[in-house]
Formats: structure tokens, C-alpha cells, sequence
């Protein structure tokens, strides 16, 4: 029996390597910080029919949805990114949602991929994280080996077709300097949802009480830290089951599509 | 009878009085200058039924192609970028493609549109050539009064579904100083094209004699100016004369869509 790998194991792989060991299945984790150099995605799949509407909802929402790629339909490769990706079979984990209700999570999605259906590829936010790391900016829930904390706002989503929502955010806590050094470095990257969309008081984006996040966990941090939100890529997750889709599959949190583009 | 407005008129007004007068036909000339501070956008309406493909299609080449915004299926209003705006009436001309081919000009579509219609305004390149003029850039065409030329260069673009053809470029000849400053700032306006995609030798993206260009205007230029290629809005025109779709609009030429979105 082929042995599964752990992610300090999986850490010192290669882009070639990492995604080999995904592909067969050996590797069910989470991808943070696995290749930490290449950009890494989201994944929504859509049937071809609301695959319109769901391209005009990321348009219209693109911090919280930038899209980095889209697949042709029913072709699971995602040519422009690589020719070797295949979204059936390149992520640790999928989620299948039916009717907008979740059912399962799976590691290949080779037996529910059919002509009908398009894969987008969306922009996550482990593109700005490694930046603000490598400009020496503390990300808490890092140093604690935590998953960042994330809110569902009162900001509503720009409506398209079926697809309608309340933006999410991931929270991160950080020194005044440090926040004003993150919105500097994470607005030059749009495809990794930008700038922060709002920084402060919580409850004036609808969030009530910040240790204890819809998703995610709970943060230690200093008094004087200042709380700074994020669009994120949970927010087209939302729209998805709101949309109640006879199927839809996306990537299960944490566990993202890794490319081999860079970063930067 | 009402009386048709000049260009030097049209530059006098107000966003509001500029859009008033558009809309009621009380001008058809080009919108270069007008409003000057304001964003404009190229139109590209095409069926619902290849919506998705044509949205994939700016996805896969934004530089050419910089979505602004996308209406509804079968609405002519653009609601994110302006509640009032509708694209049956605001813009000074139109043309309409039969099967890929150019059939007229006219000045409102009130006619042609129906519930199976979707809009795209597509960045244009008013927005850069203003922020390159405030910056003392000199844009020679501009000088010279004539229209920028433009050229089918050998880039092919990314296809996607029945939307393909080799990309368009216009020309600036400019000092080294300015070529410098130029690619500094248009990098700044993404929706604008963003950055050049060829400095110096045409011979290189397939142009084979400058002073023949496919479009727009031949312009007089100094021995020690280098030609800069800017992607340009005539790109997805060709992508749909090459999908000889039965029936298809565009801005004319020149004509654009004004927005109240400020170009910074």
C-alpha cells in the first residue's frame, strides 16, 4: 500500500513533485505553504448553463472573486495556467454540493466531471500572506498554527442571476505599522484579493463578536492590535449554495489548487 | 428642428448634458476629449447564447480586453457603473455585424435590442492617453489632430469557443523619456489596457511597414522616437467578425460609451 504523506513531508516538495502526489491521492491536507512561491486557487464548478451568470458575478465582485482562469466546457485542463493541470484530479480535497446543500468531501472529482460543466479558478488569499511574510509582517494565526478566522459581513455581494450573497472576510490582527505595510503590499495583488476592504470596529461590517469566527479559529493577539478584514474566497462558496444548483463542486477549504505560476 | 452639436460644443458640457445630448442624437461625432476625466468604454453586444464564451474570451486576453462592466441578460442598463446608463441610447454610433459582417452605422440600437442581448463595456484607451497628457506626455496624434494608428499585429490571441483572431495594437512614437514614463503610468490603468505589450522594432509583432496602418492615421514623428504598441479595443471586434455570429453591435469607431466612473 502506498503511504500517504504529511504536510512537513509534502513541504519540501517540488511544484512537479507536490502535484504528483496530490494527483494519486497520497496527500489529503491542507496547501498552505506547499510551494510557497506559486500562486494557488480556489475552485468553483458550475454546470455550462449558469457558467454566464457565474463569470458575471465574479466580474462584478472581483475582490472577493478574482478569477485567474476558466476552463473551457467540459474540458477539466485549465490551459492557460498549465497544460498539465487537471481540476478533476489536482486538489487535496473537493466539496459536493447538492441543491446548495453540502454532501461530501471527496479527494478526485473524476466521476462527477462531465461535459456539461465549467471549472473557474479563482484567486485565494496565500498570494498576499506569502508577501506580507516575506516583508515581515506578523500573521498571527501562523505563528499559533491556527486557520484564520473568517466572518460572514453585512456587506451584500453584487446580485448576478441566481447567484447573490453577503460578502465574507478573513480577519488578521496586526501593529498599526504592520497595517499600514499589509494594505500597501497586499493592494499590488488584485488577483489575490487586493487591498482590505475594511479595517477597525467590526460591528460597523456586521460582525458582532470577533473571537468567535463562522469559520476558521480563534486568534491571540495584543491589545493594540488592529483588526483588518479581507474579501474572501469563501464568498463565492456562499453564492453557490444560495444558487441551489443540482451539483456544484468546489475545492474543500484550505485544500487549493496549487499552479505553477509565481506570486509575484 | 433641433440642432446638431459640434465636437468643440460637446466639450464644453457636463457628464449629465454630454450623456442628455448623445441620447438624444444631438450628436454623433467621436468622444475623444469629452469629459475628459471621466472613464469610457468600448461595447461589444453579443446573444446570450455565447455570452460565457465571449466572457471567457476577455478573461483569456485582458490586456486587450479589460472588462468594465456586464449588463444583465436582455437589460440595457449597466447598473455598476451607473444606474442611468443604458446602451440602447448613450453612445454617438453604432455598428452592426451581420454573420461578421459590417452592415451600417447608426445611432441608437432602441430597435435592434431585444431580451436575448448582453452588453460588455471593455476598457479603452482614452483613459491612459489622459493620464499620459496630465503628465506632460506628448500623444502626437493628438497634436496633429488625427486619429491614432492602429494595426493587426502576428500575436494571436487566446481563444476561446468561436471567439479568436490575432491581436490589434495602436501606436504612440515617443522619446526614450516619455517611452519610460508612459509604460510607468499606463501600468497604473489596467481597465485602460494597462502597460505596452511591444516597444521598438514593428517587425517583431508582424508589422511590416508603420506608415500603412490598418486603421486610424499615418503621424509625423522625430528620427529618435521609438514606436510603443499598446493592446487595443479593436481586438474583440475582429474576435466577432472571425465568429460571424447572425447579428452582433459595437461602439463605432472612436464612438464610446461616457461613464461617470472617474478614469483614476
Amino acid at each position: 500500500m502506498t503511504k500517504r504523506m504529511s504536510h512537513d513531508q509534502m513541504r519540501l516538495k517540488s511544484f512537479i513533485d507536490s502535484q504528483s502526489a496530490i494527483r494519486q491521492n497520497l496527500y489529503s491536507g491542507h496547501t498552505a505553504g506547499l510551494v510557497a512561491d506559486c500562486l494557488q486557487g480556489n475552485l468553483i464548478i458550475v454546470p455550462k448553463n449558469v457558467a454566464f451568470e457565474f463569470s458575471k458575478y465574479c466580474q462584478r465582485n472581483p475582490k472577493a472573486c478574482p478569477v485567474i482562469a476558466i476552463s473551457d466546457v467540459g474540458n477539466s485542463k485549465i490551459p492557460y495556467l498549465n497544460a498539465d493541470i487537471d481540476v478533476c484530479t489536482d486538489l487535496p480535497g473537493y466539496y459536493i454540493y447538492r441543491y446548495g446543500v453540502f454532501e461530501e468531501e471527496i479527494q478526485d472529482i473524476i466521476s462527477y466531471w462531465n461535459d456539461d460543466m465549467v471549472a473557474f479558478v479563482l484567486g485565494c488569499s496565500f498570494g498576499f500572506e506569502h508577501a506580507l511574510l516575506q516583508n515581515n509582517i506578523r500573521l498571527k494565526h501562523i505563528e499559533q498554527d491556527k486557520i484564520v478566522p473568517m466572518f460572514v459581513t453585512n456587506i451584500e455581494t453584487n446580485p448576478s442571476g441566481i447567484f447573490f450573497g453577503n460578502m465574507v472576510v478573513s480577519m488578521r490582527m496586526m501593529s498599526p505599522k504592520d497595517v499600514i505595510d499589509a494594505i500597501v503590499i497586499s493592494s499590488k495583488f488584485p488577483s489575490s484579493h487586493g487591498a482590505p476592504i475594511h479595517i477597525g470596529n467590526p460591528n460597523e461590517i456586521g460582525i458582532s463578536d470577533i473571537s468567535n469566527p463562522d469559520w476558521g479559529d480563534n486568534i491571540k493577539f495584543d491589545n493594540t492590535d488592529i483588526p483588518v478584514f479581507w474579501p474572501c474566497g469563501v464568498t463565492p462558496q456562499l453564492a453557490i449554495q444560495n444558487a441551489k444548483l443540482p451539483i456544484c463542486i468546489s475545492h474543500a477549504p484550505g485544500k487549493m489548487l496549487i499552479t505553477n505560476k509565481k506570486t509575484s
